[in-house]
């Protein structure tokens, strides 16, 4: 706990790299009339606190061949085996996300496979863990929006004012 | 639909870009003892085919301050309204993700929030969408895996063998 | 209402016809020991008196590029309105069987599309069909058994015994 | 994968062949302007390529005492026994259909009985099968559409446009 | 609000009738070492109390062609309906008895038909009323318990010790 | 299955005894202008055809303390243990229905319980039945309709016409 | 169960406590007109009658730092564990309700806990205990009403008319 | 926001008096060694922070003749009615506790009964509050746990250390 405290220089930085983290820092410089020393200096700063955790790509997984997206809920046979499924999950590198949530679901995933029949695979390697209950799938007919860009200056605009 | 052809040498640089997007691409040339002429060239042609859709910071969400996730099934009352009411979420930036699913939602989205009060304002905002029936929610007690990186090295591994 | 009485040799014509619906009636005959016009008049009477309503071939719909399948559960706003929607439904060719079922759905459907995307316009022209109220889908990842020959066989063998 | 390609003859053959199978040869070919030898040849590829798979009778299933359909959605224990389950699924021959399904099932079949009494023995041998855990059952009320060969035209029609 | 004291006396001839409604009172007055009129007075004043309600025939439905039997769970639109709706459910003679009930349905109904389309048939009567917004059916396979005698026979043991 | 052929003299015994079981069969044979031995001959014919199962008292179970009504969907471990936890449940004299049901439930039970307190004891008991797998129970606010003699009335009608 | 008689100066006592549990008995004896002695022995009688079971502080949980509420659904293996399992739930403070249930769950609860996370462990030590099979969870975006107050004014108004 | 810091001797005076809101501050002032002033000071502090709201009369509801207790999940048409709803919903005394919720209800209330019948009454003034779509009620058959002490005794606990 202990939220880092972001000042509107801060900001500012986060708000163009968010949109193209390859941009030079020289760029930021000059458009923010600061000296690129000290873009470099906070860019640091935000990662050793740890705001900044990396950067990624943005592929398009469609071209690429992976076109089907389904969301797995995960029912446990009990908690206390929570974590070692979730370890057994993590070895699946076509899930690409998974929470511990309430409701029905104990762990609920998000898959990307290349086809019905590769999704069934991935499904298969969910449920054939040991621990693993019975799963509940439910298929993405359109990945819609995925954009955490928006999320982002929202953010940094609450922070402001 | 057309996949592009990537022959090994776009993979080995995608795996280090997925890395560290801000990686110079004279490092990229010298690890894989090419120009970086040849780098520059071949990343362009990918972000021109649209393989590479840009580049995103990863950001500690918990640090600043947006630790509640939840996912919310949305019924409509009509599907011909899915294309409106997508535009009206996509005005809420604390929806990253709105897929069109099977199953018994006809909307399912991804929200991060600052706490519970603040979950419930952005369900609110979703219920009061024209043409939203009713929505579900499931609240996330622990985001456990969200990375794309395994799936990428996964993808790049299959295409070359 | 009113079984009709099909004897030994009416099984083995059907048993036949069956497996190949344009075997000669020649061969049958040979067979079975009596004489084509025999077969021919059999058959006949069977179509006459309904219980052949017609042939139909089998074919791959994989290779014709049909390759997914769903079931879409229908819920109608009011049940008078059931045949008005089963005619609508009718006029969509991708849905290829309907039932009108207890439970929670109204109306039951199977579904055949080329593809995600085209499964998601199929449910939505169903979506969309005045009185329909919502649907619901369970997608097939493999279609393990489409056999009413088993069944055929048995019905003869039933009624022999 | 690798779908054959179709001309407007074979469409034409085809569509000949749906709405009766027994249809003579020389028929087809006088109506397309062929010679019979050419029909044949072609109906022949397409049994060789996989697309036809047979042919079959359609039979009427009320009169001969089967009235009774239901749907019987299937839970496995564990779903690495989904092949042997299937294999047992097999040898009832009252399942007509069974499916590897998305969503709260495992398998999902269809079933045709003679009764509620026979449906009951049938949905038994269901529940029986070792690794079966659960069977839940949507009975058919009335089979109002149950008919391919309105897809098949579309598809052919598709194809040709 | 009042239960009716019953003595042991009470509770022996409740017990003959319960088994057959036509015996004699004089039968049961030689075995409980009674006259007659005594009986004539209990059963009187239990009709009077309102503890008998009368005497009814247990008919053979199968017999009789009613072999279907169903549970249909009723959905309003609004619970101020309850009573309009079930006297419109009151005036079809297949459902034999309703319940208003907790859970997901506002009323609960048995339903005895002729076949699978006579119970179409009824449904959709109850489907019809006005209020009702859906309902949903549980079909019953056997009917293995219709008994209240065991219940009667129960509650007097009960009251008498 | 052999229906018993009923004449309408058969119908207006059965009617007037639906209603009253006690009416002696005199009154029965002045007011049909027949004669007594006629009514006792036809009621023999259809008590030995089994049309007749026996005649049962209507009692007031709320007078008796019985005022609690619940529906109780019971869940097997495997439907090869149906009759065996039928035979238990037939055990416990507070079931006074129980059906084998298509849906989610394996067996449904009717039960009637003196308070809250009693219903849990009698839930218990079924729920503690080897083979019993889970319960599920609706409770009914009230019986609103709980009569067969319209359905009776209405066969007669039915088989008359 | 013999309930207890209250006249209306116990209820006009009651009601002043309702509100005011450390409100001093010369106070209330002064409103009523009666000697603060009079006050003593009823509250005496309704405290061993044990009607008066105690008396609690009313806290406030946010600024406590437990502001996050959520029902638990617990399904057990089987209701004979009923007993055990409330007694290990007893022994975790975070549970401050639980009841036994109709439904689809066996125990139902009530939880207080201090962040996501911490409800995340309350859960799992729900989950954990033996005899439990399965939880559910909801969770409480606001606590709206919490109020006995207004049913204990009611009760008293209903009593005195 | 901004926890109230409560050193130990605050803990020990709460803990007191949440056993027995009447005891005198004189006896708790000689257990903790100090004076009863210093006791009536901090009590004081803690109400004016808002810590203690107030102090509640803890009554055997059985023994008031309110032995049923149900939990009732409520559906909105629209949850911009929600602050509307949970005003008409305050109006109902019967209601004790209700809270907005995720998952499938928009509103959870707990409410409390003199029996089936007035329960039935309750539930149906929540059903016809404008804006509630349905409700679904589940029955307490024991409140095993009602003790928020526990929880307050463990709250002490955790801030102490």
């Amino acid at each position: 706990m202990g939220k880092i405290k972001l000042d509107e220089i801060d900001h500012q930085i986060l708000d163009m790299l968010i949109d193209n983290t390859r941009i030079p820092f020289t760029d930021i410089a000059k458009k923010l009339l600061i000296s690129a020393g000290t873009v470099h200096v906070r860019v640091k700063k935000m990662e050793e606190s740890g705001i900044i955790k990396g950067s990624s790509l943005m592929l398009d997984y469609k071209k690429l061949g992976y076109s089907f997206i389904a969301y797995v809920g995960v029912y446990l046979n009990n908690t206390s085996q929570t974590k070692f499924v979730l370890e057994r999950i993590n070895e699946i590198p076509y899930v690409t996300v998974a929470h511990i949530t309430t409701g029905k679901f104990n762990i609920f995933c998000k898959i990307r496979a290349r086809s019905t029949e590769h999704a069934k695979e991935v499904i298969f390697l969910l449920d054939d863990i040991e621990g693993v209950y019975r799963t509940e799938t439910m298929i993405s007919l359109e990945e819609s929006i995925n954009d955490k860009k928006r999320l982002m200056h929202s953010i940094f605009n609450d922070l402001e004012h």
